[in-house]
C-alpha cells in the first residue's frame, strides 16, 4: 500500500524547526520518500492533494488515562477530595472490561480529531485498554499502574511481556501509580524488576505539594530521592506532572536522563500548581507533554497543552521571551515519542513509521502566516486537523473516524454504560 | 426570511442554565418562536435539522484589536518591551486603511470559527474596521480607542455620533487607549463627553503593574481613583484587563457598575499576571470576557478564554470550585453582551436578535454525556462549531463563510499586503 501527499509543507525537525515543500510518500507502515515531486515516483493506491497544507510527525500524548471520559464533566467545580472520594472513586468502582473498553475509543477517537498518533495509558483494567487500541489501529504504550490496591508485581511482568510484542501498536513500561498509594515493599519489587529487565519506569510524581509532605513524613525525603534510594530509575523512566521538583530532585531527574511529562490543564483545574518547566529545560532535562485524564482537563487536546506550557511558564518566570514555541513543539512531537520508547515516531524522514498529521493552513487562525511553527503552538486548535495516521493508516480524515467501528453504536453503548453506572 | 432550527436542543440561560429539546424559528433578524414542534408553523425559507446538536447564543468577543492578524506569530517569544517596540510599532506605522480592511476581515472569520457573533473592537483607522463588518455582516461594537497619539475629541464625538444609528449592526462606545497614553486635558475632556452624552466610558485599566506605578507617580492614585475623580465613569462603562485592581479600585467598580473585561490568554503570554476574576465575581462585579488582540494570544478563540478564565481562578484560589462553567458561560454570552450596550442579543428568547451559534455534539470531546454546560467550558473547542448566525443570516456553516467575500483573495490580499510591509 503506498500513499503520496502531494502539493504539501513537511515540518522538519531534525535539528532546528523548518518547513520544506514537496511529496511525502507512506508505503506501507513507514515513510518511504521525502522530497520534491518526481515524474518517476511509484504507482500509489492513493494520492492525497494538500494544497500547501502541513504534515506534521502526530503528537504524543505522554500521560493520560483514557478509560475516564465516563468522567468528563461529572464533578467538575468541587474542591479535590470531594471530587476525587465521592465522585471519582465510587464510579470507577463500577467499571468493567467492557464498559472500559467503549470509554477508551471514545479518548482514541478524541486523540485523532487532535493530530495525536500515541498516548502513554495508565489505567487499570489494562486488557481492555489494550484492545480498545488494537482494534481501533491507535498506537498506545502501556504504563503499569501498580498500587495497594490495583495488580500485583506478578501481574505487571506479564503485562510486561505480553505487551511487548515486536511489530504490535502495543508496548509496555513498568510503571506504578504514585509513592503515595504503593508500599515499600512492591516499591522494592519494582526496582527489582526493572534491575532484571534494563527496564525504565514510570510514575506520578510531586503533583501536588501534599503528595510531596506525605512523603516526607514517612520516609524523611522527597518521592524523587526516594526512587533513587530504592533504584527504581536505575535504568531510567520519568514522572508525570512534576509540579514540586526540589533542586535536588532535579539534579537526580538530570543524571539519570529522567522525562518530566507535564499535564499543565490538569494541574491549573485541580489547583496544583505550575511546573517550572522553563527551569527543567534550562538544567537539560527531557521534557513530555500530556493531557492527563478527561476527568481532570477535560477535553483530549494537545493544542490547548502546548498553549498553557509556553504561556504558563511566561506568567511563572514573569518573560514573555520563556519557553518559546520551537521547545514547545519538540515536547509535544519528539520529545514525547522518546519518553515512550517510541524511536520510530520521533519526527518525518524516510525509514520512520508513519505517525503524521495533516494542518490545514488555509483557515483564518493561521493567517497570514508569519511564523507557521508559532502558529501552530500558539494559535492551532483541533479545527486546524484535516487527517490523522497512525502506522501508515489513515484513522481520521475530514471529521469522520476510519478505526473499524461505527462510531454511533459507540456512543449509544457509552451513554447506556455510563447511566448504568448513575 | 424564516428559518427554523429542528431536533434541538436549545441553551436557555434564563435564569440558571437549563438545556430544552424542540424547534428554534428566526424571521428575518430575530429569534420569533422557540419551542416544541408545532404541526401549524409558517412557511420556513431553510429548515435544518441539528440532530440533537445544541444552539447557544453567541458568544461575545468583549475586548480585542481585529487588525492586528497581521502582527499574529510575528514576534513571539521576545521581551515585552523589545516587542512593542521593534516589532509592533514600526508595524503598526506601516497600516493603511486598505490594509486594515483585510487584516480585520479575517478576525472577523476567525470569530465566525469560534461561534463569537459580535466584538468589543478597540483600534485606529475606524472606517476601515467599520466598513469590514458591516460588508461581512458582523455585529461590531466600536470602542474609541483616543490617545496623545491618535485621533481627537472632535473625532471621537463625529465617530459616536455616526456609528449609533438605529437597526444598524455597528454602534460605537467612547473609550481611549489607557491612562499611560493619554494626557489629563484629554480625560478631562472624555468625561465632559461622557456627562453630555450620559454616556459609557471604557478602556485598558491596570493591565500591568507597572501600568499602575506609572499612574500613582504621576498622579498618586490609581488609575480608577484617577477615573473616579475626573468622573470619566459617571455613566458606567469598564476597564479591559483589570489584572491589578485595588480593593478601592474594585469598590468604585461596583459602585459604579462597571465591567471587568478579563483577557487572560493575553495576560498569561505578556506576563502581566492572573486577574482575580473570582475575587471580582464574589464582590458582584460584572466580568465578560475578551481575546485580545491576535498579536498577543494569537488566537481569537472563546473556548480557550472559557477555559482559562475557570482554571486561573482555581490555581489563584487554591481551590477547584473556584468559578465554576455556568459563570463562566454567562460571562462569556451574557455579560459580554451587557458590556457592549447590546441588549437584544443577551440571551436565547423570542423578540432577541437571532446571534447564535450551533454545537456538534455529536464529537468525542463531547462524549459521554453528563453535563453539557460543563462539557461546552472545559472541553468545547473551535470544532465543534457547525454554525454561526449573526443579525439572522447564517455567516458560517460546515466549515464555509458566507461573508460576501472570496475567502481566497482574503488570505491572498493580507499576504501580499503583509510582505510589502516586511
Amino acid at each position: 500500500m503506498i500513499i503520496r501527499f502531494y502539493n504539501a509543507q513537511i515540518l522538519d525537525c531534525s535539528d532546528t524547526f523548518h518547513i520544506r515543500s514537496g511529496d511525502l510518500y507512506v508505503t506501507d507502515d513507514r515513510i518511504s520518500y521525502i522530497g520534491p515531486h518526481r515524474p518517476d515516483g511509484p504507482k500509489c493506491d492513493r494520492e492525497i492533494n494538500l494544497n500547501g497544507n502541513l504534515i506534521i510527525p502526530g503528537f504524543k500524548n505522554a500521560h493520560t488515562h483514557s478509560p475516564m471520559t465516563f468522567l468528563r464533566s461529572f464533578a467538575d467545580d468541587r474542591p479535590l477530595d470531594e471530587w476525587l472520594n465521592k465522585s471519582v472513586f465510587p464510579m470507577e468502582a463500577k467499571l468493567t472490561p467492557d464498559k472500559t473498553y467503549i470509554f477508551s475509543i471514545i479518548a482514541l477517537m478524541e486523540y485523532l480529531t487532535s493530530g495525536i498518533t500515541a498516548n502513554f495509558d495508565m489505567y487499570f483494567h489494562v486488557p481492555a485498554v489494550a484492545a480498545a487500541s488494537a482494534d481501533c489501529g491507535f498506537r498506545t504504550v502501556i504504563c503499569g499502574c501498580l498500587n495497594n490496591f490495583q495488580e500485583s508485581l506478578e501481574i505487571m511482568e506479564e503485562h510486561y511481556k505480553n505487551f511487548n510484542q515486536p511489530d504490535s501498536l502495543l508496548s509496555y513500561k513498568l510503571g506504578f501509580h504514585a509513592e503515595y498509594t504503593t508500599s515499600r515493599n512492591l516499591l522494592e519489587g519494582i526496582a527489582d524488576m526493572a534491575a532484571r529487565h534494563e527496564a525504565p519506569v514510570f510514575t506520578h510524581n510531586s503533583e501536588t505539594l501534599a503528595e510531596v509532605e506525605g512523603c516526607m513524613s514517612r520516609y524523611n525525603k522527597t518521592p524523587t530521592a526516594l526512587f533513587e534510594e530504592l533504584g527504581i530509575h536505575n535504568f531510567g523512566g520519568g514522572g508525570f506532572h512534576c509540579v514540586h521538583l526540589s533542586e535536588e530532585d532535579t539534579r537526580i531527574f538530570k543524571d539519570r536522563g529522567l522525562f518530566v511529562v507535564t499535564n499543565p490543564a490538569s494541574n491549573l483545574k485541580l489547583a496544583s500548581g505550575i511546573a517550572p518547566v522553563e527551569r527543567y529545560l534550562r538544567q537539560g532535562i527531557p521534557v513530555a507533554i500530556g493531557t492527563d485524564g478527561p476527568a481532570s482537563n477535560n477535553c483530549l487536546d494537545m493544542f490547548r497543552e502546548m498553549y498553557l506550557v509556553t504561556a504558563l511558564q511566561k506568567q511563572l518566570m514573569h518573560d514573555a521571551s520563556a519557553c518559546p514555541a520551537e521547545s514547545v513543539l519538540d515536547m509535544a512531537v519528539t520529545q514525547g515519542a522518546l519518553a515512550m520508547g517510541l524511536f520510530d515516531c520521533d519526527k518525518l524522514a524516510v525509514g520512520k513509521k508513519a505517525d503524521l498529521a495533516v494542518i490545514d493552513l488555509n483557515q483564518p487562525n493561521m493567517r497570514p502566516i508569519n511564523d507557521t511553527v508559532k502558529n501552530l503552538v500558539y494559535s492551532g486548535s483541533k479545527q486546524n486537523v484535516r487527517l490523522t495516521m497512525v502506522n501508515g493508516k489513515i484513522l481520521y480524515e475530514d471529521g469522520l473516524f476510519y478505526i473499524n467501528q461505527d462510531v454511533e453504536e459507540i456512543y449509544s453503548k457509552a451513554a447506556a454504560f455510563l447511566h448504568s453506572m448513575k
